[in-house]
């Protein structure tokens, strides 16, 4: 992972690159670029929380519009003739940085999963403790209180053991290098020039994509209107939830997933929209009650529910698990080694050998800023105590002690995570908030509001690992772009300050302009019901559950588990034919179970564009498939904004695009020829 | 036009291919091919003259299909190991003309002109001269009759001339000499690469183009259904016939069309409906009665067809002139210039100076197989008989000897019209024909049945001179391809026969499935009741018009002449900015006064298409555009075929896609939940 595309030469394309100190690096252009660009991807990741919970790597889209403006306003200047400091790959990550911490915490925050949860109107929805203390009214107050408290615990946790991570066990980081790798390349004579087409591209994708949000709106006078209900398979395949919606966002966060994640979710919805539910509804009046209100969790809801949770939580045991023991492993290993060479002193650099230009300018350079240990260690214990006490007073169910356990775990938790992160990109952060829930919404209990203390102990936990790993990601990427470990932790607590800043009003914003987690309507928000599910298992246990569910779970969570075992032992021992690449992800398959197969169609029709894009021309898909899909996203996303203030102000559009089945329509019509 | 593309070097690239004699020109794979061939373009033909009345040109799709599927049938048979004869470009040209000839006659066979005019149907739809006398009940019987004994006296009268047109005159007929370039081109080996992508593109586009056609089928279930309704921009211009109806079909005609063809259409719709009709809808109660009925020519609709009738009318007798001039013109120069050069004789080839090689080969093949001129003028004699006593028998208000006059005016007017043609590519067969509606009909009397007199007159007449200018392109083709004018004559011959029995059952099969001719419907067939509408001005005079439609059909009709005169003489006196080009044509102006302008913005996106093409990569879209165009036209087209057989078996689509105001919606929405 360290190679560096054929047009650099590492760091000898930068030799001559005069260096700024870190101070330098964060200027008042990048934070304010910062600021506008987080406000844009935090828009744009609420959104996709409140439809689906999937949420691509937006890293790319990042990059290049951060360069594009500041590119663009540095131009701007020199064309004006104005003197204007040149614009440094060190300034491109630290924006890079903030936008990515930012838009993490509009994730981690919860807006559509914990926090989501706790609402009254997701409670009424799961008929399982809808009392008082098991819901909390949203409110900005304590959101802000709330996520200001617990975001930047996290970062302080990790911050000593950086050079462990990255100097000692040169973990890859993935993201976090192909990030440095963007932001290397596009300060290069070529990689500006590849960089200003994909900006091209990435533009005239996002003015297509908005232009066509802005047109499907005027067809959406009621409900049951427009493009998103266009029942592209026929009427009965739409009543399962199986239609092609003309989202642009998503066929770009197809283009953008792996092809297995995209194939994952449609074979999902598949088996369970066209096999699986029809089945349990024949044993409708027999397993559960027919006269049940249709979003109950006691009937075929609660079905698709709790399945999705069980094959949910089984993957996420399994990786927990896997992760501790690898990470068990590689540490041990790491330790036997260091003993047979004779012991260095751990935090020292391995310097030994022929050490090329690279690691040399690299590790000076991070070396040079130093972050004291004991700054960490006092930062993460006072914002521990603040924590502790306000978390408490916020949630009066979670006592201070179940606060104060959560803030012991949570550090080791957050090194796990940050070195599983480092060896396969993957973040658990929101697996270990899961069986936070369970954990305290079971040792609170239903009575004394286990759903709430469980929930809120997931945001405790969730945003520790998670802003952990992330900052470790972006040393990582500091680490490779020269850029001061000071100046990414200054950037990180900037784009964290900002995205709990942002988060909520970004939040309150949806929640006044639409209705959030209706399952009929445009924002189901599907983890807001999800979460509060395992949190009801927690504090209930199985009884929740209607008939059969529990062994339905059961077999769910087992197959997930099953899933994760067998594409583990085939990319071990299955070399020849790689068949563990065809092995669906068990996550992706259950996301269908509660939503249905129309998001999948959306995203394996962007799975199908860059299939034959590749096949057309390999390089161009690679270059351009990103920026393209960056731009679908964006445009799309970012038509929601005009769309939320006028649904605010109250203009309707004007004409409906119905989808009526002739029978149906036969009716309509001689009701119209008759009515006037 | 003489030059032969980069890659040729004229008859150079041909020197040593074996040469075939003319009856081995006209192989039983190239009949069988031209046949099947020629039911497809006969097909879309019929399918464009019912929808709007605009046909391309589909000489490149002719030639690019024909060559398809030759070289597919002589590949297959060689890689079977069967011995097999090359596939020559005289076979080519053969299956060419063949097919032109018979989509030829579809148009000339006034399917959706004068045939469809004299129909009970569109009679009662323009409400003069709805008299028995006066119509004329569809049926295959006659249909055929009257095709046969008048679609091939036409080829009779101009052959004689074709040597002194051809060689002596060097008339340069651009789409025959097109067409010659491109059968040429085929047939050397970077052509042939060419042509193996531009037929996968035409593949692919056909495909795509039907997969659409049969998708929008299932959203069609009852009126105001589907795709063609879609309102794109607004129910206020959808009811001004002002919208995008997703027609594959005429995007793939506009990409054809010349810019200048669509521009005025698009033109011609906003100004009728969106500035004239609503100001005349003003007038309603005070210039036409209020309680008509909304096809009636006494109301709007009225206004709508004579204005369009007007403007055609004059556009076509301003050209009928201006040929007249310039072909005695040209005539008379080419008799000075030979008295200058001392007399040779007419029929003689002009060889003087240094011939080329090119010339040489092209002539030595055009004289060896002759066609005798006593040939010809018994044929024309012998045909034009059996015609005159047919034709009177068939429509008995069409007395002997009107057929009689045709037949003695016609030869000069086809030679008029093959020699335009030959100057300017231009075809006036249809503005002929209008000019015999108006005299017979007028001629004949309302009370005689002077409207089937003059829709019949127009077919004799249009018939002669549409297909003695088809043969004479073909000559042409046949001279720079070197196939022999016999091979020429008789495949013209094959393909005027294969037109004359397909067409009538093509529009039966049409005439069968749907209602043909209704405004409203998918098949208007406009040029039907404005071909009647003219008989009806011949027959009754002015007085056919409501209040103010003849001042306003005045200022078109002269407002067609004075644009084409300013054209003109722009085009001679102004070279700097060649401003002629931007004059806008007068009879694509006067087409959406009747249909509104829907097809227009069809029409215009594939301008639009290409014009973003021909800015990327210029060569590219001038290589593949008309293959691309070709793929969307007879994809579309074909899916009718299909769609129709789908109406007569009485399969209905499942689903409707409908278009509702916003109170319209909630008055709906009310209904189907109270309803249910």
């Amino acid at each position: 992972m360290e190679e560096e595309g054929n047009n650099l030469k590492g760091e000898e394309a930068f030799r001559n690159t005069m260096m700024l100190p870190w101070t330098e690096q964060i200027t008042v252009r990048s934070v304010v670029t910062s600021f506008v660009l987080s406000i844009v991807f935090i828009f744009i990741v609420c959104k996709l929380n409140f439809t689906t919970g999937i949420i691509p790597s937006l890293n790319v889209a990042a990059g290049l519009l951060g360069f594009a403006v500041i590119n663009a306003y540095t131009t701007l200047l020199n064309n004006c003739g104005i003197l204007k400091k040149p614009f440094t790959r060190q300034e491109n990550t630290v924006i890079q940085t903030f936008v990515i911490a930012a838009s993490g915490i509009a994730f981690s925050s919860g807006m559509g999963t914990y926090l989501l949860g706790m609402s009254p109107y997701i409670a009424s929805q799961v008929d399982g403790g809808n009392t008082p203390i098991n819901t909390k009214t949203i409110s900005l107050g304590w959101m802000f209180g709330f996520l200001f408290v617990v975001s930047f615990v996290g970062l302080f946790s990790i911050v000593p053991l950086r050079k462990v991570m990255i100097l000692k066990y040169k973990l890859t980081y993935p993201s976090g290098t192909a990030t440095a790798l963007l932001v290397n390349s596009l300060h290069t004579p070529k990689g500006a020039k590849l960089a200003k087409k994909q900006i091209a591209l990435l533009f005239k994708s996002f003015c297509g994509s908005f232009a066509f949000g802005f047109f499907q709106w005027f067809f959406t006078a009621g409900d049951d209107c427009g493009f998103s209900t266009f029942p592209t398979f026929g009427l009965q395949a739409y009543s399962k939830r199986f239609y092609f919606d003309f989202s642009s966002t998503y066929v770009g966060v197809g283009m953008i997933c792996p092809y297995i994640i995209n194939a994952s979710l449609l074979l999902g919805a598949i088996f369970s929209w066209g096999i699986l539910w029809p089945l349990i509804e024949l044993k409708k009046g027999i397993w559960y009650s027919t006269d049940l209100p249709s979003g109950s969790l006691s009937g075929i809801q609660g079905y698709r529910v709790f399945t999705a949770i069980a094959m949910i939580l089984g993957d996420g045991l399994y990786h927990c698990i896997i992760m501790l023991i690898r990470v068990a492993y590689s540490l041990i290993t790491q330790y036997l080694k260091k003993r047979v060479s004779s012991a260095v002193d751990p935090e020292d650099v391995d310097q030994n050998s022929s050490e090329d230009f690279d690691s040399q300018r690299r590790t000076e350079y991070f070396l040079k800023d130093e972050i004291p240990s004991w700054v960490a260690i006092i930062g993460y214990s006072v914002l521990a105590v603040i924590s502790i006490i306000t978390v408490s007073l916020i949630f009066p169910q979670l006592k201070w002690y179940h606060v104060l356990i959560t803030y012991l775990i949570a550090p080791i938790l957050a090194f796990c995570n940050a070195y599983g992160c480092g060896l396969t990109d993957w973040s658990l952060a929101a697996n270990y908030g899961k069986l936070a829930i369970i954990i305290f919404s079971s040792w609170v209990g239903l009575e004394h509001g286990g759903l709430i203390a469980g929930l809120a102990s997931c945001g405790v936990m969730m945003s520790i690992v998670s802003t952990a790993s992330d900052l470790m990601q972006d040393f990582k990427t500091g680490y490779l772009t020269l850029a001061s470990p000071r100046s990414m932790f200054v950037s990180q607590v900037l784009g964290t300050a900002t995205g709990c800043l942002v988060s909520p009003l970004m939040f309150w914003f949806f929640h006044k302009a639409y209705t959030l987690g209706d399952p009929q309507g445009s924002y189901p928000a599907p983890y807001g019901e999800v979460y509060r599910g395992m949190a009801l298992l927690g504090a209930k246990g199985f009884s929740s559950l209607p008939k059969n569910c529990l062994e339905l779970a059961i077999i769910f969570f087992l197959l997930a588990v099953f899933i994760n075992i067998v594409r583990d032992l085939l990319e071990r021992y299955e070399t020849k034919y790689r068949l563990h690449r065809f092995v669906p992800n068990p996550m992706a398959l259950a996301i269908p179970f509660y939503l249905g197969g129309y998001f999948a169609i959306d995203m394996c029709i962007g799975s199908l564009i860059l299939f034959l894009w590749e096949k057309k021309n390999k390089q161009k898909a690679k270059d351009y498939g990103p920026a393209l899909a960056s731009g679908l996203i964006c445009g799309d996303s970012l038509w929601s904004v005009p769309a939320a203030i006028l649904s605010l102000a109250g203009a309707n559009p004007p004409i409906c695009m119905k989808f009526l089945s002739r029978a149906m329509n036969n009716k309509v019509d001689t009701f119209l020829s008759g009515g006037h």
